[in-house]
Order: structure tokens, then C-alpha cells, then sequence
């Protein structure tokens, strides 16, 4: 972040009256609409533009969602168009609406993932021995939950059946957390999507703290033994 | 499941020594691994079938998942291909596994419906005036999150951008609770299954009697103002 | 939040160095700090003071748990120790950090809250008819779950035994969203506190676009009825 | 489940008619149903007798909800009476209820443990270096969270303040998995019961599957780098 405020502080010296800088990244929204204010004070214009593809995109082409003043907009279609692939670009709305919706097209992208994640787990580990991977492909092949993201998965588990020499340590990269945070400060419940990015927390602690506390809790009511540390 | 029951009592009264049911409906995986075992007895094979695609694979193929006996279900196999769309087939397992495998995929199937949803709530109730039903069109065209369930959003929202009249009862049809049950019986952990899950049973309450004591509970400790019904 | 900070804004222009606010309410703890430091520059001391008890505090005494230097905490300790019940007085640390364990305070209340409120629901509607109200009477004596937010709910049971007249309406008045806020910040996993601010914003909705969007989903891809609005 | 099922078989052999057994450990009610329907046709009595309060209940009585005939428990009173604290035993319906009480109180149970866990793992990792003990033992003088399980926390964290050599492994032992099936029969939402159950589920794995997946989608779509095992 303190990257892209301190590049665009420096093109809004360089740039003249009508220039327009158009934020192709990961911005919070306010951070967009912000800046998209300061700067118009100078009559430059601001444009945030939400991509998704994954590196995939350099060769099918960016999904492009835009944000920033309509005419604007329409003065760089050109650009939008020659990245996105056939009716891949959209203006959403004004400044912050591109990363706004690309910032909820993420907290989606963490709460799919996360469902094709339990349900693998669950063939992977229950009451038959499966091939998890030979029924990730299968189910592109008509099924309801055919996808791009399944697609993917056929393609990880094609590569390594068991996922056996990876370690479930999952990032996350801020627009899960956005969304979160966007959901409670507009009261709308997000359960799934909150779960999917705890999920991802839980994956890179070792021995949390609330858990040896229930351990601790266990011992003290029930007389449960606890386990001790190696 | 009760007429499931009768009918193949009264198909084993019927059939011969090597003729095969086959169960393409969404049975429980255990009621398939007592019929099968029972059925074997009389040497007559069962072979369930899991299917998946909706009401669109009259048209377009079912995606099959089908367990049973290997030999039962390669002679069977003819009939499979040709309901299914290309690599739309697999055997996935011994007798119950192909609906084992249906359960989870429709607890996918909510948990991904779910992620959606949230994300779309989010987007309509948000920060920006959108347009969501030309957002869920754009996504299908590039992005990580596009898949065969965002496209029939696209479509349900291209009919009623607001979903105005509709009333918000989600039903559920028991493959997603078997799932949760499942994942109980195993110590798998669910909470983006769950949770989809619980969505839908909170969506059809009405004034539940829990969230009345947490108003009641309030009241009692902080004076805070109760609501009484209309 | 408006409110206390143009009191402090006015306040610190009237008082002396050496001189000393005191928040009580419950305030963000990001705000204390930054009116901690700003008053600093004045050599006015800032304490906030987190409250716990309700409205039954005024007779038994509140718990206190207070955030600010050290020497100043120590100086007004007498007034600390007048309003709190015996040993229900702590110095948590510095500026910020009463309101702070007060914030999480509160998250773990709603969570404590949810719990009885989904176990209750579920002994209301499950398979046996129950005297509900009695049940939490009883756990008070010995069980594992007794507290004092039992006893108030026994209370609350007894004066109106189904809560029959109550709307499950239920607000939420900041501290739970800043714990899940925090959570969020420091990457730590907060599944029930979250699960719990999420059931509160949903017992404020009616008919959420979320749910139409499954209700319309399900239409699309299986041809399941939907439900129109009267 | 099957030591219960044989001693009471072997019991009821030894029995005579108007004899009454009492089940006080944790079984499902659903065997409790089954157990005292067979055994009333030899007229034999079943009663089953959920009890709370841990090893502390030897000193300071247990806590009693129990299940059967009226009349058979009237007759037993006294066993219950001299067992249970004053007020501390209550009939609270037919056979099973008791131990239906009892599954509920222990779903509770954890999710009242679990919001104090996530409470005190955001203190203890959070903005301050806090002393989570010393917090545990002021929230008891008079705040609205305070409550048996604190003062066991409270202790707990006296006798170790970071639980530092502790694994935070942490047992079910089937209660809770019993409420959660209950809630998904009856279509109760369970949100924090459920994601107190399954904190402990993940609490005991160590790397899994679904956690692998997610990380190796990441990869496929975002190039993201994934982790290998040491």
C-alpha cells in the first residue's frame, strides 16, 4: 500500500490536467476513493480497475472490473478491451467500485474454494477409498459444480493425487479481510466467506492459544488428561 | 426413502438371479450398503447412481457417479455413456459409493451457492449502487469465479435483476444434512458446509425462539429495549 | 462517538495539566489512543475505563478493567475500587487497553449469549416437550454452564416462560464488530464471536437478498419451486 | 455404547418386574428410547439420569436431569435429592429426556468454552501484553461474562499463566456431535455449537487435506508459491 500512495504521489507531480492514472492492483476502495478526491483537485482522474484471471489471464485475457467517472471510462475502453477477453470489461460504477467489486469477487473466490476444500477432504478421507482427483475431472463434465476452480483442482491433483508432500499453509492476501470488514460495517452476515478466511488464519498457527485453553478447560472441570508439549 | 424401499422390496420379488436395480435417485449411502448386501443374497446386484446437472441434463447429459460391483457396472456401462456427456461417467466405487460421492458433491454444490449468495447480498446491499446482474454476466468471462452456477445467476438475474418478488425459503433436500453427518461422524470439519446448511434452515423460520432470548437475555442485563410483535 | 469526542475536545480545552479524563463508556480503543497522545501534549492524562454489569451494577458494584499510565491509574484508584465490588478493579495496561479487554469482554459475551440461545432453541423445538425456563433454573445448581447470564436468562424464563410476545430482534452496539475487526487485524480465528454479530444482523433482515439469490439458483438449475412474496 | 447395551441386557435378565434401571452416564437418547421400550414389556423401569458439574460434583453435589416415568422417578427421589446440590435435580420428562438435557447442556457447553477461547487467544495475542490470568480473576467480581467455567479459567491460568508446555489437542466426547445431529434433524441452525465442535475436530489434525487443496489451488490459478513438508 504505502507503494502505491507514495507512486501516486509522485506521477500526480509529474502529470498534467486531464491525465488520468488508472490503478490495475488490489487497492482497499477507500484508499481509491481518497485519492480519486485529491487528485481531481488537480483535474487528474483516477480509474481502479479489479482484475481477475490469475496468470492465466496473459493468455485468456483479464476479467476487468472499473471504477472511476463514466466519460473517463469510456475515453480508455480501448485498453480495458484489448486486455479482457469478449465481454470480460465492465464499468461498475465510480471511483473504488472496480477494487470494491473485485474485493467481493474475492471473498466469493475464498468461500468456493473453501467448499471444493471440505468436500475433497471428506471423499479423501471417509467412508471409501476414492480417487479424488479422477472426480474433480468428472464433475466438469456436466455437473452442477463444474467450474473454472475445479478445472484447476483436476489439474493439481492430476499433478500429485494426495496434495502429500504440500503443507496446508494457506495465505491470504487483504480482500478476503476487506470483505469481512465491508460485511460488518454494513450488517450484512457473511458466514461462509468469514469461515473460508479463519480457515485460512487457523492453517498458519501452530498450537493456538484458545485451543490449549480448552485443553487447560477440560482438565480443570472434567479431570480430562491434557496432552503435554514434546 | 420409504417408497424406495417398498419398490425394491417388491423389484427383488420380481427379478432373477443376476439381474441388477439400479437406484438413480439421492438415497442415503448406508440405505444402498444394506440393500446391496441384502440383495446379494439372492444374487441380484444393485448398482446406485448419483447423477448431477438439474433439469438441464434432459438436454445437455447427466454427469454421473455410479457405485457398485467393478463387472456389474462394466456391463452396465453402455447405458452410462449414453446418458452422460462425454467423460461425463465414472465408477467411483463398491455399492453406495456413487451416492457418497452425489452427498458431497451437493454439499459443495451449497457451499458454493452460499459463497455467491453472500457476495452478491454484499454487492446489492453495499457501498455502491450495481448493478449485480451485469456483474454476475462479466465474471463469466475471465475471472476465478466464473462457473456453470454464476451463469445460471447471470440468467436468473438477466429475468429479475432484484429478485423482487421472490420470497428468500431456501429449502434443502437431505444430501447436504448426510453430508454434515458425515463429516460429524468422521472429524472432518464442515463450516462452510454447515453453514450454507443452517442458511437455509435459518430461511425459513419465522421469529425464531432463539434469537427472542437473546433480545429477552439483553433486556435482563442491559435494560436495552425489547421489540414485541406486531 | 461524535459526542465524546467533542466533550473531550471541549474538556481539554478547560482543564489544567496535570489534570485527568476519564472515558467510562465504550469507546474504540484505537480512538483512545490517539486522544491519550493528543491530550499528552498538553500534560493532560487520559484513562478509559471499561465497565461490565449492566444495570445491576449500580447496586453491586461494576467490574472495572482500566487502561492508562500507571501512576495516574494509581491516583484515582480510590474511585476505582469506591464503584467496582472487592477485587473487581484492574489496571490492564496502558492507554487504550481497558477499553480494549472491555471490547473482548463484550465478543465473548455475545458468543456465551449464542450458545445458550441455540441450545435453548434447540430443547424448545426438539423432540421432547420441555419447561424450558425450569431447565435454566436447574443448571444453576451445579451444572457445568451455570453463570450469571444463566441465572438472568432463568429470570427472564420465568416471567414469560415461551418469550411468546418477544421479537427475536437483536442489536448490536459496536464492541462485538471491533473484537471481530481486531480478530480480523491480528489473523486470529473467531468463528463463534463472528457466527454470533452474524445471527444479530440476520434477525434485523427481512426476506435478504442472499436468500433469493438460493431461491433463485434452485430454480434455475433444478426447476425447485420458488415461493413469491404475498 | 457397548458395554452399556451388554450390562444392561445382562441386567435385565437378573431383574425382576417393578425393578428400575438408572443410566447416569452420557448415552444417546435414542438408545435410552429404545432400552426402556424393551425393557417395560418385561416390566422392568428405565431411567436415565444426565448429570453435571465434573470431578468437583463429589464435594459439591451433581447437577441432575432426568428422564422416565413419573411415578418411577417420584419413588427414586431421594437417590436424586442426596446426590444433586438443593434445587439441583429436576424430572424433565420421559425416558431419554434426561440425557436429551444433558446432550444440549454439553453443546452449550462448548460453545460457552469456545467463545472464552476465542476471547482469550485475541488478548493473549492481540494490541497489549495483557495478563490473561489476572483478567480471568477480575471478570469474575461482577461482569456479565462471569461464570463457573471463568473461575475453572481462572485457576487454570494461575496455575500456568501462558499454558505454555500445554497441546492444544482437544477431545469430544460425543454430546456434541449428538446436538449438532439433533439441530440438523429438527433444522435448528447451530452455528456456534457447530464451530465449537469442529475447533476441536481441527484441533486434532495436523495437516489436512482440505488445507493442502487450498494451498495447491492458490498455486494453479495465482502462481502463488506453495510450502513443502520439512
Amino acid at each position: 500500500m504505502a507503494k502505491t500512495e507514495s507512486t501516486i504521489a509522485a506521477l500526480s507531480g509529474l502529470l498534467s490536467a486531464g491525465d488520468t492514472i488508472i490503478d490495475g492492483g488490489n487497492t482497499n476502495f477507500h484508499d481509491d476513493v481518497r485519492r480519486a478526491k485529491a487528485l481531481l483537485t488537480k483535474n487528474i482522474h483516477y480509474v481502479d480497475a479489479g482484475t481477475s484471471g490469475g496468470i492465466w489471464g496473459l493468455k485468456e485475457g483479464y476479467c476487468l472490473m472499473v471504477g472511476g467517472e463514466a466519460d473517463v471510462c469510456k475515453r480508455l475502453e480501448p485498453i480495458f478491451l484489448t486486455l479482457a477477453p469478449a465481454e470480460g470489461y465492465l464499468r461498475v460504477g465510480d471511483a473504488g467500485a472496480g477494487h470494491y467489486v473485485k474485493m467481493i469477487h474475492n471473498g466469493i473466490e475464498y468461500g468456493m474454494m473453501q467448499a471444493y476444500a471440505e468436500g475433497f477432504e471428506l471423499m479423501h478421507d471417509g467412508s471409501y477409498p476414492l480417487d479424488v482427483g479422477a472426480i474433480a475431472a468428472l464433475w466438469n463434465h456436466g455437473s452442477v459444480v463444474r467450474s473454472w476452480l475445479l478445472e484447476l483442482t483436476a489439474r493439481a491433483l492430476a499433478e500429485d493425487k494426495d496434495l502429500a508432500d504440500l503443507q496446508g499453509y494457506v495465505e491470504d492476501s487483504g480482500e478476503g479481510r476487506w470483505t469481512v470488514q465491508e460485511g460488518i460495517e454494513k450488517a450484512v452476515p457473511l458466514p461462509v466467506l468469514t469461515a473460508s478466511l479463519f480457515t485460512r488464519f487457523r492453517s498458519r498457527q501452530n498450537n493456538p492459544f484458545g485451543e490449549r485453553m480448552l485443553a487447560a478447560m477440560r482438565n480443570q472441570f472434567g479431570g480430562h488428561a491434557v496432552k503435554k508439549k514434546a
